[in-house]
């Protein structure tokens, strides 16, 4: 029996347990193929059967219509900072930008260089601590898309509404709460989401986009770079990153064999109120960096009253078998990523942790 | 036991047993971390210095200096197609290219998109069965680089010597012969390499890049773009394709073991001359689509006397337990593919094969 820890870490992060037992157990032969799934041509008809599944049970699990594709791309979500605003912006129009953490950030800086994103709403002067207030938004209908980033995993908010863009298109970086709850997709023009939170190692990048924006990809775009032209062939424009896709593969059977999102979010909401909880009722020791309306259930930040006890709350955690305690460097203090496959075992342990520390160290 | 095929795959491809038998062990708890590979986050020390040792057996595989960098890319070497003529290629600069066949016409035509490119050499008029000629080629000292692709996967044809550009910069798309023999590589400025031949699952591409190349990258390029970005982070600028690099780790110590790349290459070269004698020793039976000097000993292609004839040996060759013979769309006929975890044994059964088949069918 391998030694398990309880694993908190922001990405990449905890997988479900039995996906990683089948992935051991198929290693060698994949499917009755004599193969390893890596040795598996992407070509092949076992490999396509299983991509094609993959994709159904992503829309299935999205409810996702005959109106949206599901692509598979290499590379990172980080990519996509380029890649959105490369396809989805003509030349000469403009986009809006939500900055609301470093990820949001980062996309707008890369479309900034590509031609013209505005800020319409940023939270910096509060060290990115909330979202936007539900109907504050004033967002373009002019706009190419406007973007946000749903869930801000360093800085641990998440957005608990979608924002009504008066028409305007919706782009979303969906990569750190992707899948851990239901999503509208049909309010979203593009979707997209690095998997290596919720739904599988990193290394592919799942983008779910309505198939009117495909007409906006330049065709002078290089190929790799539009969203066009990955689709018309089914993410088999080149070798797709084929291992990355079988876990994403597996995880969505494991989470429809759990019952689907609402399920899935249902068990989320549970571990992080408990999480939440705890730190409330510290009476102080414990202060959530997140203001209470936007809190992520995925990524849980707070302080402690020093950054000594910081560090030795990080050290003690690590030796008591909590991995991947310590907060992003941008932020300080302590982060604990509670993703699907993080049980609720986990958190307990981690909420007695808590306990038993402030009253050694109170 | 798990039963195992015989696989000629082109790519993605065999990997070595020892390999995989590897992987599988660890799945559960890595390195003694108590997370699989994949769960462990990308900046904690076991993964940094998992990735740093990969780095430096790749550099003493390939003897490359301390004047090189090794670069992990997420995607697969078609987005460099685009990167090269990106970063090193400077605005108003021109870049030649030489058409050995499909992989590199794709380079040349994404290189014209974004600017001047010009070809220097076409093959198609011989369906691509030969390389250049050593000496043939002429190369301008004012091309900002020339790009050759030196194994040609789809045609099967391989370049036998390092192109003389006169002092223009070298670029050489390896990906279907990395690691397959020794590489002087002081010669080049960048190569790049899809892991998915010779060195690991698809999800990867590795790029050594000579240092002073860097300064080519424009600061204004999308960082996930920018070859001297990802070099400056180390290729952590995003979480980097954990679970395919740490295959490529796997696969180059086992190469190491093997001993090194010059033992790696006379294997190679003792399954290429076996095949390759079997299809002369045919009588014409079997038809080598490469020219003697330029064959591949990568990627062996050849045509039975009829299509009909070469679709029953695609199909009894399947039957008999042997994977992946099929030649490319665009060419027909066949296609062995005896990367580095090709065994002997492998292609001995196939040479078996061709005889009986001949025998039966002549």
């Amino acid at each position: 029996m391998a030694k398990r820890v309880h694993n908190f870490n922001p990405g990449p992060a905890a997988l479900p347990l039995p996906v990683l037992e089948q992935m051991r157990d198929e290693m060698l032969d994949w499917n009755g193929t004599g193969m390893s799934v890596m040795e598996v041509s992407h070509r092949s008809k076992p490999w396509e059967a299983f991509q094609a599944q993959t994709t159904a049970d992503l829309k299935t699990l999205l409810g996702a219509g005959d109106d949206y594709s599901v692509l598979f791309m290499g590379g990172g979500a980080r990519t996509h900072f380029a890649l959105v605003a490369m396809n989805l912006r003509p030349k000469g129009a403009f986009a809006e930008y939500a900055i609301t953490g470093n990820w949001a950030e980062g996309a707008c800086k890369e479309a900034k260089k590509l031609g013209d994103a505005r800020e319409i709403f940023n939270s910096a002067g509060t060290k990115h601590d909330r979202v936007p207030e539900p109907g504050s938004l004033k967002i373009s209908r002019e706009a190419a898309y406007f973007h946000y980033t749903c869930n801000n995993t360093v800085e641990g908010t998440e957005w608990h509404y979608v924002p009504d863009t008066s028409g305007a298109t919706l782009v979303c970086d969906m990569s750190s709460d992707f899948m851990s709850r239901p999503v509208d997709v049909k309010k979203y023009g593009l979707i997209y989401a690095g998997a290596q939170k919720n739904v599988g190692p990193a290394g592919v990048v799942i983008i779910i986009i309505r198939k009117d924006m495909l007409a906006r990809s330049a065709p002078d775009l290089p190929e790799m770079f539009s969203y066009a032209k990955v689709e018309k062939e089914q993410s088999l424009l080149n070798t797709p990153p084929v291992f990355a896709i079988y876990a994403v593969g597996l995880v969505a059977k494991h989470l429809i064999k759990q019952g689907g999102l609402a399920a899935v979010e249902r068990l989320n909401k549970q571990k992080a109120d408990l999480l939440y909880g705890a730190l409330d009722a510290s009476g102080g020791y414990y202060r959530p960096h997140a203001q209470k309306g936007s809190r992520s259930l995925m990524n849980v930040t707070f302080r402690l009253p020093t950054t000594e006890l910081e560090e030795k709350f990080a050290a003690e955690a690590k030796k008591a078998g909590m991995e991947g305690l310590k907060g992003h460097r941008s932020v300080g203090g302590m982060r604990a990523s509670i993703y699907n496959a993080v049980s609720l075992e986990s958190v307990k342990t981690l909420v007695a942790f808590l306990d038993d520390f402030k009253k050694r160290n109170g």
